[in-house]
This record gives C-alpha cells, structure tokens and sequence, in this order.
C-alpha cells in the first residue's frame, strides 16, 4: 500500500523489495544539582522550592526510601521537617552497603512503591543515603513503570561529589560490580554537607579520593586547594567550622562537582570510551576484588592513581618532585599508596587486557601530565607496569605516612 | 572558586547564594525494521547484511536466546544456518510464557550473558521468540552494563506488528503487568511472517486485534482490506500461499507497523500522554486480569474496542451501520465480542479511574469516529459505560458469530 520512501519525522520507510524502516529520535535529558545546608533544619526550604522541577507542597505525599544507619541519625530531624512542612512522609528505611547492593535491594524497593501506589507523574521518590542507597533507589525509580522520576539526598561525601550527581544507577550481580543498571539522572540532587559529621574518617577519605582525582586531571587550583587545606577539611568532615574551614569545604566540593559536570555532560551515556574520569579506575576493580580485607572504591582508586602517578613519571610526563606532592596529599588525606596486590605482576595484566575489552580494543588510558592535566595512551607494557609497581614500592616504603593510624591496616606503608 | 554564571556546553551553573547546576543533554536513538522472509533458509543473507547497523560475519560469535517452543520447531533450521555462514551461535532456549514472564527469567539471561563473557559493543544478543521472549532478553540486555545491543527475531503475529517494532521491554512484577521494563529499543528487528505457520490460530487472531486497532483509529484502507481478506489471510496463517493472499499478508503487516511507528515515533517515551495507539487498552488490562479462564491479551483489546464502539455509536461518532461492519469484522478475524465481566459495572467504573490515575488525571480517551479516524474524549460516565455494554451486549446475542467454534469458550455469544 505504501510506494517511494516516506519520511516522517525520523521515520524513514524505504520499499523497494522488501519494506524496511528506520526510526529515529532524540530524549531530551535535564536534571538539577542544588546546594542547601542543613536541608532538614526547621526553616529550609531548599526541599520545597529549590528546584524548579521538583517542586514539594504541603499536602504533597512523599515516599522516602532511606538508609537505615542514616535514619538512625537523622531519621527523627527528617520526620519532623516533613511534619512541619505538611509533607505527609511515608518512610522506608532500608540496608544499603555493598554486600546486599544486589537485586534484593532493588525488589524491596519496588514492594514499597507498589505499597505506596506511587502516582509517577507527581510523586518523586526520595533517596536519602550513600552511594549505595541512592544506587539502588535510582534503579528501582527508572525501571518502576519504565521510569519514574526520583531525588536524591547524598549523605556521604562519595554521594555528594560522584554517585550523587552523574545520571548511572545499578546494582551489583554476582561477582560483577554494577553489572546490572540504568542511565536514570535524578531529576534533583540536594547537597547537604552537613551529613558528613556523622561519617567515618576512612569515608570521609574515600570520598576525598575521588576529589583528587579530578584535581590530579583537571585542575591544578583544586589539587592546590587539597594540598594546603585538604587535612585540615577532612579533620572538621568538612563541616566548615571556621570561616575559613567553611570556604574550603564550598570550594573544594564545588569546584570538584563542576569539574565532574564537565566531563559528564558531553558523554553522559558513556558513548564516548575516552573518558579521563576514569582515571585511577583501570586498576582499581583489580585491587577491590583480590585486596582482603577489603579496601574502600576510594582507596582502590588512589592506589591505581599512585601507579600510574609512577607510570606517567618513569614516562617523563610527570617530574619526580611533583609526584612527591602527589603523594604527600594522599597520605595527608588519609589515603594509602601501595596495597600488596601491586606485587602481583599477573594481576595488573589481567586488569589491563580487561579494560582493553571493555574499550573497544584499545587501552584508552588517561595519565596524567603534570598536575592537573592529562593524555590517552594506548601503548603500556607489562614490564612498564611492573617497573612503576617497583618505583611505587620505593616510595610507600621511604616514607612514613604522615596520617599515621589514619592508614587503613591492609596498606603497606 | 566559580563565579558569575559559566555555560558549558548544556551544563548550567548559577553561583549566587549556593552553587546550582543544571545539566542538560539529548541522546539521539536510531533502530530499524527489516523484513525478510525465511531468514534461516539456506541462501539467505539478510541476519548477515541486512542492516546497516547490525553486520554480522562468519567468524563472529553471537548469544542466541529463543523461546523454547520456538527452538524445538526451528532451532534445527537455525542452527544449520548460523553453521553455513560461519557464525559461531550459543544457544539458549528459555521457557517464555506470560507465568514466567518475570524477573527470574531475566537473571537467567543476565546469567546466560555472564557465561558468554559478551563483548558489549560488537556481539548483540538475539532474542528469537514471541512477544515475552523479546521483552524479556530486551530488558536483560538493556540493564547488562548499563546498555547491550540486542536484536530482535519476532516468531508471532503480536511480535510482528507489535512487540518487535517498538521500544518498549519489561517483566511483571506480582500482579502488575510489565511493571518493570526500559525503553530500550533493539538495534534491528527482523520480520518474517514465515514463522507464523505453525502459530495456533488463536494467537494469529491475537496479533490481527492489534492490527485492527491500528485500522480504527488510523486507516479505512486497512480496515477495507482485513473486511475483504482478513478471514482467508487468518486461515492461512499468513504464509501468502497463493499470489493474492501474500500480496494481502504483506500489506496487512506492512501498513499496521508503517502506522504503529508513525504513533510511536514522535513520542517514543510515551512523554505525551494521549496515544491513540492505547486505543483498545482502556478496559482491556482490568479484563485481562478478571476473565478466567485467562483471555489472551488482544482478545482483551478486541472487546474494549467492541465496547468502546459501541459508546462511539450512542455518542453518534460511529453509524449503526458502521459498527455493524466492525463486528463483522471482529468476528471473521475470529475475536470475541464480548465477555461477561462487561457485566459487572463496577470494574468498569474502576477501569476508567485506574486509566485517570495514570494519565495524570485526564480520561484522554481515545474513542473512533467513523472507521479510520479518532478523537481523545474526557467525559466518559459510569453511565454512558453501562448504556454501551447493554449496546454491545445486544450486538452480541443478536448473532451467531462467524467464526463458529474458533471462538473461545468464555466468550458468552
Ligand atoms: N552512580 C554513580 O555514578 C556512582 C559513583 C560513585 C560510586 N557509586 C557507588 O556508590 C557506592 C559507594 O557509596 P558510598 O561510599 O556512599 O558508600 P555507602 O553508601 O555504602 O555508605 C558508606 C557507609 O556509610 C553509612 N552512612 C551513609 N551516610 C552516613 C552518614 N551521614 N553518617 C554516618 N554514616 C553514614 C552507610 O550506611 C554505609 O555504611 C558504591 O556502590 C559505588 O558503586 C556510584
Ligand atoms: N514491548 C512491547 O511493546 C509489547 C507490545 C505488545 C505486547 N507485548 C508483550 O508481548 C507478550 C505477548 O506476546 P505474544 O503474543 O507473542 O505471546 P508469547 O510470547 O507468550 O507467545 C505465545 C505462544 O506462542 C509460542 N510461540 C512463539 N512463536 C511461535 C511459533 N512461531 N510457532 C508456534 N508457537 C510459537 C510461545 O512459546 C508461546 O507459547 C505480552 O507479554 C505483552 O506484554 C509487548
Ligand atoms: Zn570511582
Ligand atoms: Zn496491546
């Protein structure tokens, strides 16, 4: 019935022989990061009107999926705003770490939407929690009716400058690291760094791992910023304690969730495999799966960027004095440098032909070049590898930590 | 660090009180349907060159997951023609049923992927099968790593015209019909209607509601032709045995999915939210759930557009003499009319709130207006409901249907 080719808006049909058609389209995507401390103090109302597109109004219900240890610490303060607010709050905490960030997880949530009888076009769930539970949450939301629209509140720092503010939600599935997942941007982040006084030194650390990171690519200002005030920031969890404690925490938070942007929005589905923000990340899933007890995302990740910092040196592209900066602000973050998995030439290998597969054929490796900036290379060797493990060992062996007890126990210092 | 306002590229910062981002970007979709008749016989070559996007060459190695009726039928065929041409196929046969058609078939294929070690930018994974096969292995890959090609082999006349050319997959989730699903479009579906020869006739009727729907509310001509060849195409299950009745199959199959993607096109994530293409669906889904023994989900459809007719008659959108004819047509294409859950008032009056909930708050009824064309109504009453189903119901004892004993059994006729 039909003959020629008809084009109608990205439909394209061609019947010569047999019909064939060709559909396309484009999804406009658009979300919101929004800074507001003490969210659920009795006068904020960064909640109710801080974002245009998710607005929250008296009478509104809500259903809040929330960790558990989160709800113990802030779950009556959170109760109380919404009262106050005339939000009428239906609040399931929930288990959220690695070890059951799995489809359990997922389905628990799902059961609480259903319970809830969510009405997606107006009723965003709120995720209050770290990476994980946001994670989880994220995922349950976009697959609940094919998508229902969510918002998070991060209460880690990783939440705050990473898991909390790219569009990626997943969870683990066997032995595979967010294996399963979705793009699914939350329509609106809240960013409350005064969550983080609660948190633990070491993930106050794993999430400054990830600042550094995108100091050590992007920006020498940040890394500046680490260098002179990182210890000090990590030691007052950020909370800003002084004037000047407080302009830093904003700075260094800001400036590392711009940075982030950045790369994100031109590549947010990932189509793009030279990404610098993976960088301390080729070696990093290598060292969480074999380094028992295990090691923190953060930890895994300063290690990598440690390697490579002596790769890119052996390379020339990094001088030996700025690698001592370098690893004068990880051990002054309260990171480590070495984990003995390093020793295992076999295992480094493993990790580079991995992340070859997974780049379409090719090694697409950020390193660094100087502080601040950075290259792709396709071109490193094993015995390159084991040469910067040796080098690396060097240094982590010369040196004290300057952060003491704050090393975690499984890093060879 | 930051101030003033910096525009990058669709990312948005506002640095006046507290720093606040907006990020926003499009994703460009592209996905094509081919037809091919007798894609596993010897000589041809379309799985292999037939889409641009989706090359497949001896030496390569595919993930082929089939419904497992589907297998013991034609896995052999296939089988012999992946060998001819080199590609070397791992195949999984998978129980797909709408009793399975939940997330434990999925795990199945995620592990079945897993197994494979599957190289997420060159081997797309088959689904060869039905409508819940292919939503099914669309969901798994959709979800595996964020995002893996998958391709499409519809086996059923539902498959053809409708759940192989959309981008729609999903799973139930205990009572909620595709509650979890992505918008995940394969990269090819491959259409050929050979595989519809050994279908039961009642799932070829099931496929043929869908294209009438597609009729109703778009096109006369198709109306016309399944009025004039529709009977003789359903008996023939579409295998073009002789030059007419292949002329007539092709066109049916080829005009209802020209018109499904002209619908879907524009608004491929069902964003807005009158869709004439969920004509037949109002009704349909609590039907589905209340008839037992189960009706199949276009015997639903056909009898929500029965009744739907019917309101479209006292509403003078419709002639007697029109609506007579569509009977007719029902009937020959051997659908029910009617079904004694239209009895019941209040699942009707349910039916009506439970599609207001989710069209945010509007009926946004798709209802016909002669044949071939349609108006989206807000004012439909419980009342007006009642009066039609006493219509329908009148239609319905008035005559003995056509299709004789290829009616099913719970339709009270
Ligand atoms: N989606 C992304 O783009 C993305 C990016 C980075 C990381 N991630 C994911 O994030 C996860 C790691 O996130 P995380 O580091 O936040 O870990 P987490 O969510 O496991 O939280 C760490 C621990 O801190 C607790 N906690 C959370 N907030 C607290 C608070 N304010 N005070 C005291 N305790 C608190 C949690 O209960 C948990 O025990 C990983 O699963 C990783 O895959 C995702
Ligand atoms: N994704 C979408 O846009 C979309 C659209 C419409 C329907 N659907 C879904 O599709 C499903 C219905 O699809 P269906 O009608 O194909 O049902 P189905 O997949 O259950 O197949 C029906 C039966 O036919 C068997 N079968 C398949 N091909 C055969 C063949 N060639 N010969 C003999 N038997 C064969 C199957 O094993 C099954 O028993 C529903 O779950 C529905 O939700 C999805
Ligand atoms: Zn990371
Ligand atoms: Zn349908």
């Amino acid at each position: 019935m039909r003959s020629g080719t008809v084009f109608t808006q990205g439909l394209r049909q061609a019947v010569g022989g047999s019909p064939f058609w060709t559909v396309e389209a484009v999804r406009q995507v658009r979300y919101h990061v929004v800074s507001s401390n003490g969210l659920f103090e009795p006068g904020n109302t960064a909640l109710l009107t801080g974002c245009p597109d998710a607005p929250l109004h008296p009478g509104d219900r809500r259903l809040v999926v929330i960790d558990q240890n989160v709800d113990a610490l802030y779950g009556a303060d959170m109760c109380a705003w919404f009262t106050a607010h005339g939000v009428d709050a239906t609040v399931v905490p929930l288990r959220a770490d690695e070890a059951v960030k799995q489809w359990d997880a997922v389905s628990t949530v799902v059961d609480a939407m259903n319970d809830f009888g969510i009405d997606r076009r107006r009723e965003p769930v709120l995720a209050v929690g770290g990476g994980v539970l946001t994670d989880v949450v994220g995922f349950a939301a976009s697959l609940y009716r094919r998508g229902t629209p969510y918002i998070r509140i991060p209460t880690t720092l990783i939440g705050l400058v990473d898991a909390g503010v790219g569009v990626k939600t997943g969870v683990n599935y066997e032995r595979g690291k967010n294996r399963l997942g979705t793009y699914a941007p939350a329509t609106a982040t809240f960013l409350d760094r005064s969550f983080l006084r609660s948190l633990s030194l070491r993930h106050i650390s794993n999430g400054l791992a990830e600042i550094l990171k995108m100091a050590l690519i992007r920006s020498e200002d940040l890394f500046v910023l680490l260098e002179s005030r990182g210890a000090a920031v990590r030691a007052d969890r950020l909370q800003g304690t002084t004037e000047d404690l407080s302009r830093a925490a904003d700075a260094i938070i800001a400036e590392s969730i711009h940075l982030m942007l950045e790369e994100l929005q031109p590549n947010l589905w990932e189509s793009a495999l030279e990404r610098c923000v993976d960088y301390g990340h080729t070696f990093s899933p290598t060292l969480e799966m074999h380094a028992l007890p295990e090691l923190l995302h953060g930890e895994a990740v300063v290690i990598d960027m440690a390697l490579t910092t002596a790769l890119a040196t052996l390379r020339g592209d990094v001088t030996e004095a700025q690698a001592q900066r370098i690893y004068d602000v990880i051990r002054a973050l309260g990171l480590p440098l070495w984990n003995e998995v390093l020793d295992d030439p076999a295992l480094l290998d493993d990790a580079l032909r991995d992340t070859v597969r997974h780049r379409d054929g090719q090694q697409r490796l950020p390193l660094p070049v100087g502080i601040g900036r950075h290259r792709f290379v396709n071109d490193v060797t094993p015995a390159e590898l084991r040469d910067a493990a040796r080098l690396l060992r060097g240094h982590a062996e010369g040196h004290v930590s300057s952060a003491g007890a704050l090393v975690p126990e499984q890093v060879g210092a």
